[in-house]
């Protein structure tokens, strides 16, 4: 185990009806109320529009509605929001949605101490110096963004993805009702479940290796209570176990525990998928199903420590030889993710396989942002991409 | 899974050699610190003491030191140090010990407002509305005071132990240094090991048996990671990578995280041994190893669905009878602890076995507290003693 900082001060209210609660929560923090979402039509078909609205009137909150965050959310429309919330003197935040809402809320949060251009606290121009207290209500689980400080956003004028972590951006109070969850589609759920896991195996497979029992141990916890639910979820979408366990894992698995003592860690995986949904507008989830078997591959090919592991206690495979077991578990896995219903290539994700020269540049600048430049040079780089094609 | 509430704001600085940022931590919350432990000469045998005063004064802070605690910590000591506390002005407290320390820092940090017995606070009189910030140092991982709300403390008077959970008793910051560890004997990390497994096994044999996957494998990740770790530690009392590891599975064992989800649990064996270390002062950890195996063996016999889990994921029983499997995870677990150098009967711990009457009188008064009066009748607490005699 190695040292590390741990640091969450979000509160969780997690279970079926806990959306009831969201006025009370909100009311703590200020009177006035920014609602951000996708859309408004969009909370309507889910259910929980009226319940939100009433609950925040009951408590005498003025509700300022802004709609129109897209996933893969664009500086642009941070701006707009962050103008909105400054005009309107907005007190606090309610975000109501999956990660992109969330991480486009916390960068408003920011936007509204500030009058440049956000994407400002990207490039290192400004530092967020303060923020509007955020409260979250999670309709898609997946990023972990309602129990972390970390934001991902695409500058709409150059397509490139960037983020960071900010202390500012720990959400208040998140609203965790898997109930919400219930209409959340089977390839919605796929692309969530694929996301879920790609965040336990960055720390899984790129950690040195270390002697982390409780590390290892909660990650393939995780991975494996995500794989249950998930096929519990396939059939029937309204079982409230499986709908809460997913969503649980969804938090946790991003949010710093799992990885907290297990040493530096990389993120190749994101690194490549930042590319396919900042130039494709892909759903980040289904970029990462693409992207996972391919790098899977290639990476267990330099060195199995790690996929031995993987396939032996998250897929419980018995195979003797080490090294067919290894590559057996990624199989396993990737005939998962396409049962589920995610595209584990870019032909089935319907990605042009004739522009990885762009792709490249991309990931080589995302690479240099995030210090891994020293992992994958430009060929190795577009080498890994072509194990991504069917 | 079951709805919940999730809430853990302290911050933790885990790792060898954390223990010198303790002066830049402690100076965010005043001037004037109240360094509170066992003894000033245990400090300085541990090798910290120097290390703690020099990092203090290092920020310019103004230290007063209060010493006196014991392990089962007395109220008569909280009301010293709370009028210490008052009459020093001391704007934040650094509780540097076990559980103990930290638990009667918590109570000192509400008696800090308040000019009455700080007994008022745990038999309804009075309510914990303020505290002074607390930060603290780890000497022995057990507890998960570091990491939660709660205190327990023993009114000195009556001899009876009783606890309170208040968000104003969350430490703000916790220096989790595994390298202080290493001078802790063989049988204080054996008290310490049986400690961190009670508390995981309370929650994993009392619930309802709901499907929980990510519950019940951070639980049994846990419990395997305190037995991998005190293994290693019997080899080698300064065995990082296992200190490290004990004391982080300390922390989360009883913050909460565990549990969260599974619906209703009860604390049948801290209720039995709350008791015992009431009335005879014995250690919490050694009280709680006499406890674990003669209840588990009384409840296995009632309903052994949990147990069989716990034999075969925590101690991979591969035994096909599933009843016999039950118990064998009992026995095993039991001679483990013996092997630690735990004690697991009264005889062993030198306790008398004729005062088993005084003994269910206290757990009966506990029972009403705790709202689990209708766990086991005064007779049925006997029987249960019993099975913990030799």
């Amino acid at each position: 185990m190695d040292r590390f900082d741990y640091y969450i001060p979000t509160k969780v209210l997690f279970g079926s009806g806990r959306i009831d609660e969201v006025g009370k929560e909100v009311s703590l923090y200020g009177k006035k109320v920014m609602l951000a979402s996708y859309d408004k039509e969009l909370l309507q078909n889910i259910g929980i529009y009226n319940k939100v609205v009433e609950a925040l009137k009951a408590e005498g909150l003025k509700i300022v509605e802004f709609y129109g965050i897209k996933s893969n959310p664009v500086i642009s429309h941070v701006n707009k929001g962050a103008e909105l919330a400054r005009s309107e003197k907005i007190d606090v935040i309610l975000a109501v949605g999956g990660g992109s809402v969330i991480d486009e809320c916390k960068v408003i949060s920011a936007g509204a101490f500030y009058k440049g251009d956000a994407w400002d606290f990207f490039n290192g121009a400004a530092e967020v110096r303060q923020t509007l207290p955020l409260v979250t209500i999670l309709t898609i689980p997946a990023t972990s963004s309602e129990m972390n400080s970390g934001a991902v956003i695409t500058d709409d004028k150059t397509m490139h993805k960037s983020g960071f972590f900010n202390p500012g951006f720990f959400p208040k109070v998140s609203i965790l009702d898997p109930a919400i969850t219930f209409s959340l589609n089977q390839k919605l759920t796929a692309y969530a479940a694929a996301d879920i896991i790609s965040h336990l195996l960055e720390g899984y497979l790129t950690h040195k290796d270390v002697w982390a029992p409780i590390q290892d141990g909660l990650m393939e916890t995780l991975m494996k209570a995500v794989i249950m639910s998930a096929d519990r979820i396939q059939n029937d979408p309204e079982d409230l176990h499986a709908r809460s366990t997913m969503m649980w894992a969804g938090s946790l698995a991003w949010n710093g525990l799992p990885i907290s003592g297990v040493g530096p860690i990389g993120y190749p995986m994101h690194m490549f998928e930042h590319s396919l949904s900042a130039i494709y507008d892909i759903h980040h989830g289904a970029g990462m199903a693409v992207i996972m078997p391919g790098w899977m591959k290639y990476d267990c090919a330099i060195d199995n420590k790690r996929y031995i592991l993987f396939a032996r206690n998250v897929f419980g495979i018995t195979e003797k030889d080490d090294i067919k077991a290894a590559f057996e578990g990624i199989e396993v896995f990737r005939n998962w993710l396409i049962d589920k219903g995610a595209p584990v290539s870019f032909e089935a994700a319907k990605l042009p396989t004739d522009e990885i020269d762009k792709l490249a540049d991309d990931v080589v600048i995302t690479a240099n942002a995030w210090g891994m430049q020293d992992w994958y040079s430009r060929q190795v780089i577009i080498e890994i991409f072509k194990r991504c094609f069917v």
